[in-house]
């Protein structure tokens, strides 16, 4: 198991270092094609906030999607790099909606951008925005060119993109879900589901693998490995929540108080309020309090273990991952690949950021 | 020539009704969609506000660059959309750049959206910005669906769905120039000629007029038609700078004295300063001012023509109009569509809104 272990990780190193090579060439290419230094500047910062970090999971699954029906080729790396770009696109407008200044432990784009321009320049934090909204608006016209220019057939391309823009669509859908839940107090544990469906699911881990599927050309039936995805992605975002209070501030990039303080009714907090009645009302308030402080941070953990919730969500994540498993079994692909999926899956619940 | 006129706005208010049409049916099926009050509510708003006026002259020229080389087909309607919910996207993310509460003589989108929230909801102000960045980034994904189902060949339509993502580039480019302006005092003719190209000429008339010629799967050279629409994209620029400035403010929907207030460096600012240097201090206070006064808003304009600024402008439009004329006529196309593109390019400098 250990030598396994190893060797999978070693794959996703080894896939991690292609797509960013792949994301160096993209990047030189427009940098190269700026005519002024304005977007010199922002396309620089783009490529800056894109490289910096991220495990670039998405293209590693676009990757074990195509080789699932098809050897491994160059065009596949080249068209990975889409869901990347979506990625920086997303997080980009994300901390300007969320006014957050850290990304991945370093400052956010717009806050980097904010502390570069001159401290009497007009309206700075405005300005630094509107930068950043534009540069998502980029990057998103970057990810559809990387598709459309990875070199594929014109079908299998095309359905490519559509699906991308789908992905980007039910993202949406499930960020207004986010922004809502946080105003709605009867949000429940089938609202939260779909907004993970949308939200993470289908554009961190479906998305992803069925982009590469489709680049493959494949006739096969791919409902399975779509279930796969599917819930493997609810799992993935389970462990992301139990990561994002219980988790290890370093290693995850933020401050483990940050879901909680921004309001997050995530499934460890709705469980804890059914399971616990009596400390439903310090939970809310806890949720609602934008600055909790530390003894309160440390009861409410303590209420979410004590309470069950905890031992729940666990258990529903191992749930998911087996379930995702066994449909993996039924995609008649390729026996690597499969068994990397295979391994990919638990890494997803024991990874610890 | 009064005849061919009413003929030729006959045209367009047809075609424009061809588009309305299609757009309902498209925000229809997408509200059908929707799962969730949220999403119900946002979408709604998006189909609102891309059909609240508009003059569709984006999807129309579309139509219009398919006509050229391709017999008429409900087809091209499905996909002439897609450019206007693009423009959708780009004007809900510009209004929340600008801060401004107007778009077309209405609220804009964010603006109705933060009035129908609940007066004691938590930083409204906020939450409907970033309701709206996340509405704008919807109607991309839109965009892309509508080009990539209209039903054409995957080749034609692929090439156009990458055309699109590189017209909304260069949008974003020319975005950064503009935004760049406001600070940059350096700021020449040349800069501003670049970002009229990129966000106006390649995105309201080359653009549109090109996904059109390719969706046709003509094999003709397309660089007269290209020329064309540069050109005529310059000129539609400065016009939209004279109406800026001197129109009725109930035809063009906003106050002449936004640009001004905005700090717009137009060609008509440029030339002014440069024809009349003695009142060149007096026009960038006016440009900085952001609050012009009844007064120094005449003065202003009275200069713009004493200094011969006015004159250079639509000198210059009616250079630009005649050199794409004269491209036209070497486009091998179908001969009714020319003389429509013919009259349109009179019509840009003439019209009033």
């Amino acid at each position: 198991m250990g030598l396994i272990l190893i060797e999978y990780e070693n794959f996703l190193l080894e896939k991690r270092e292609m797509v960013d090579r792949e994301l160096e060439s993209f990047f030189n290419f427009k940098m190269e094609g700026c005519r002024d230094q304005i977007s010199r500047d922002i396309v620089g910062r783009i490529r800056d906030f894109t490289m910096n970090g991220g495990k670039r999971v998405r293209p590693i699954l676009t990757i074990a999607g195509y080789n699932l029906f098809s050897k491994f080729d160059q065009r596949i790396v080249k068209a990975s790099i889409s869901i990347e770009l979506t990625q920086s696109y997303l997080l980009i407008h994300d901390d300007v909606m969320d006014q957050s200044d850290v990304r991945r432990g370093k400052p956010s784009f717009h806050a980097s951008l904010r502390e570069s321009l001159p401290e009497n320049t007009y309206d700075r934090k405005r300005l630094s925005e509107n930068l950043a909204i534009v540069a998502g608006d980029l990057a998103d016209s970057y990810a559809n060119e990387a598709i459309a220019r990875s070199g594929f057939g014109h079908r299998e391309t095309l359905i490519t993109t559509d699906l991308l823009a789908e992905i980007v669509e039910y993202t949406g859908y499930g960020q207004l879900l986010d922004i809502n839940s946080a105003m709605d107090d009867g949000f429940s544990q089938r609202d939260l589901m779909r907004l993970h469906l949308w939200k993470t699911a289908k554009y961190t881990i479906e998305g992803p693998l069925m982009m590469g599927a489709i680049l493959s050309g494949t006739e096969k039936n791919l409902q399975s490995l779509s279930y796969y995805g599917y819930l493997l992605g609810l799992a993935f975002q389970l462990q992301d929540d139990v990561l994002g209070l219980y988790g290890d501030e370093k290693t995850i990039g933020k401050s483990v108080k940050n879901d909680v303080n921004e309001g997050k009714k995530t499934l460890l907090m709705i469980k804890a309020i059914e399971f616990s009645p009596d400390d439903a009302e310090f939970i809310k308030m806890c949720l609602n309090n934008g600055n909790i402080n530390d003894e309160d941070f440390q009861r409410l953990k303590d209420i979410v273990k004590s309470s069950g919730s905890y031992d729940y969500s666990i258990k529903t994540m191992k749930k998911l991952v087996e379930k995702s498993k066994s449909y993996l079994e039924t995609v008649d692909g390729d026996s690597e690949t499969k068994n990397f999926l295979r391994w990919f899956a638990d890494y997803i619940i024991t990874r610890k950021n």
